[in-house]
């Protein structure tokens, strides 16, 4: 009998994004674009409130456990948001809304939920890398799709004919991690029309799990439109890490479309999952803030800025990229011999990501959401590496 | 196809520690024994310094993603610690420590980590009742073995029986939740004995997995041993939850010996088990105090208090029980038809925990980490208990 769990043990050998970010960290002169770890602080106000809630008189009971969903208050608060937001219909409430360890933990409880082992969950290339982790971790099965090149847009053909009668879900990231793109209206309706097919023709109902961890980053002029808002057997997975700058904190939450199958139900298996899962509850204190987080009023300018510098950079330096949208993150071609062009970019102690997580060959992603030093640095490192290419 | 796991759907139905307590809120004169959510205040050194923190200037990658073992800083303070506390020996340090979302975390980083689907893993009855759903997560089986009725200490025969050439773990989990007993030296090391038989003998490592969220509340004269002192092949599964009175944040973490089988490798297996599980990392803010928190300087005379008021009342009732030693329960024998014992509870808006999900027959617990008056209600209620009974 082998003492560990046989996946496991062979993954920590595997390259991850992790790894390279831990190794970069050794450079004496780095320039890291690696990580998806915006440099930043939450909204004032987030912290004035924590500082205010620790001098005040505490209940006996205020760092104790809470309700596994979350604090109610703090649902219902959620709700209205997404209401407002005219993602979801206004028959939302706090019972459709799991507060969990961010989108991470988010994704966990939703598979926990939906998954019976030898299910299948459809993914489209390039991904998140976790994504695959999160969907075998329950004892479901990745089919992979690819975006459509060169806007990676969402191919529906390719995505019909991946479906079987094992397929339980498909997972769509808008706006993108690692591209950058955000998804149309017509795209996505036209996914949710082929969707709602399934369960007209073969009462097979195929949820759509909609990542929105980007949704307040999106550029002039393009638009965010999430399939919660045209198509009821949707989860919705958040959080609150980029929008507020608290990635280490840990709070995003599920919700579910008001209207999916048996969403009393639902909710049940959502909230049973982040406790046996072994969350608990996501933590409290972040919690009990959120009444001074919504609704979410994202400074954009600082992003694009830096989004306009780099894409300068790598147009001067003629690299082929699809222009970023939304998100914090730009996939670029490598235009040269891949060991090559690491061992240059190790030269100039510049750290990116290699696609190759990402299932997607021969690219790099960078993140451009570090501070203004950086990203010159970064900028001027790119000209270099466009004449070390070149010579 | 099923839309939902099978399991999970079944579960929301079932009767749980929450559903009671979720359940008791309702009452009007509620004198809620149930949950083992301790009252009570962290010490005000953490919270000073919580509020030191928040007003600093802090660094821009403050709130930002840590390591998804928790910070290195933090882990060394624990790691000492752990020595200072002669439960390690002193080669322990911050590579054997994994900081996880509390004991729960814990137990679901080491239980990816160690099982391989249909491996075994020994419960010991009445146990904690997410134990079995841990285990299950990750496609493990669990075989129960009954503790030794009066006083349930460890059965080293029946758990020699128990084993097969599938059994990967047992857990111990000293003080114990229901019972509130703690395992003697001289019973773990039996343990610890027939385990390192089948070390040698069979080649088979069989873990001890050690819950010890409750070691820092053991009452003279009884003394807590943790079978990791002189088992090898130990995981520590640990929480603050108790010990700082913060179970709503979600703070503890895996220690692992390290003498273990494949140490490095083992804390490498954990770390990404906390990221691709959805834990990511612990939250980082509350990690940040605590060098402000260690060594634990955990009030006792508060809990002894309420036991022996609540010893005393269920004494003069005639219940019988096994004294408690250590953490905040009494598991106490119901004496009469359980069904009539419950609705004299609800007549007396009392509210305990049935002991079914604790995997044993007719036993109530009561968890005594309320405030005064509702220990003073509790016992009075339990005297016009004994005369309802009586009567």
């Amino acid at each position: 009998m082998k003492p560990f769990n046989t996946q496991l043990h062979k993954a920590i050998n595997e390259q991850s994004l992790r790894k390279v970010w831990e190794k970069a960290n050794a450079y004496h002169n780095n320039t890291d674009l690696s990580l998806g770890n915006p440099v930043g602080l939450p909204p004032k106000k987030i912290i004035n409130a924590l500082i205010k809630i620790l001098q005040s008189d505490m209940d006996e009971k205020f760092f104790g456990y809470i309700n596994n969903a979350g604090i109610e208050q703090v649902r219902k608060i959620i709700a209205q948001d997404l209401i407002k937001q005219k993602i979801f219909p206004e028959t939302l409430n706090h019972q459709h809304i799991v507060i969990t360890t961010g989108a991470s933990g988010a994704h966990s409880c939703i598979f926990k939920t939906i998954i019976n082992p030898g299910d299948e969950v459809i993914v489209l290339k390039p991904f998140f890398p976790d994504f695959p982790r999160f969907i075998e971790n329950h004892g479901g099965k990745v089919k992979y799709v690819e975006l459509q090149e060169p806007n990676f847009k969402l191919n529906i053909e390719q995505i019909n004919q991946a479906i079987t009668s094992k397929t339980k879900a498909i997972i769509i990231n808008s706006p993108n991690n690692p591209t950058g793109q955000i998804y149309s209206k017509t795209n996505l309706q036209k996914l949710a029309r082929l969707l709602r097919k399934y369960q007209k023709n073969k009462n097979q109902t195929i949820f759509i799990i909609s990542d929105e961890v980007y949704r307040d980053i999106v550029y002039q002029p393009y638009e965010f439109v999430s399939p919660c808002a045209f198509y009821d057997n949707s989860f919705m997975a958040y959080s609150f890490s980029k929008s507020l700058y608290i990635p280490g904190e840990r709070i995003g939450y599920v919700a579910i479309h008001p209207d999916m199958i048996q969403a009393d139900q639902v909710f049940e298996m959502l909230k049973l999952s982040n406790r046996i899962l072994g969350f608990v509850n996501a933590p409290a204190l972040m919690q009990r803030v959120f009444k001074n987080a919504l609704p979410i009023n994202f400074n954009l300018e600082d992003y694009q800025y830096k989004r306009d510098k780099l894409v300068d950079a790598l147009t001067r330096a003629d690299f082929d990229f699809v222009f970023p949208k939304g998100a914090f993150y730009i996939l670029v071609k490598i235009p040269i011999d891949k060991n090559k062009f690491y061992q240059l970019l190790d030269q100039l102690e510049l750290t990116v990501i290699p696609s190759e997580p990402f299932g997607i060959e021969n690219y790099f992603r960078i993140a451009y959401c570090q501070n203004d030093q950086t990203i010159e640095d970064a900028c001027q490192k790119i000209d270099k590496l466009s004449q070390l290419i070149n010579q």
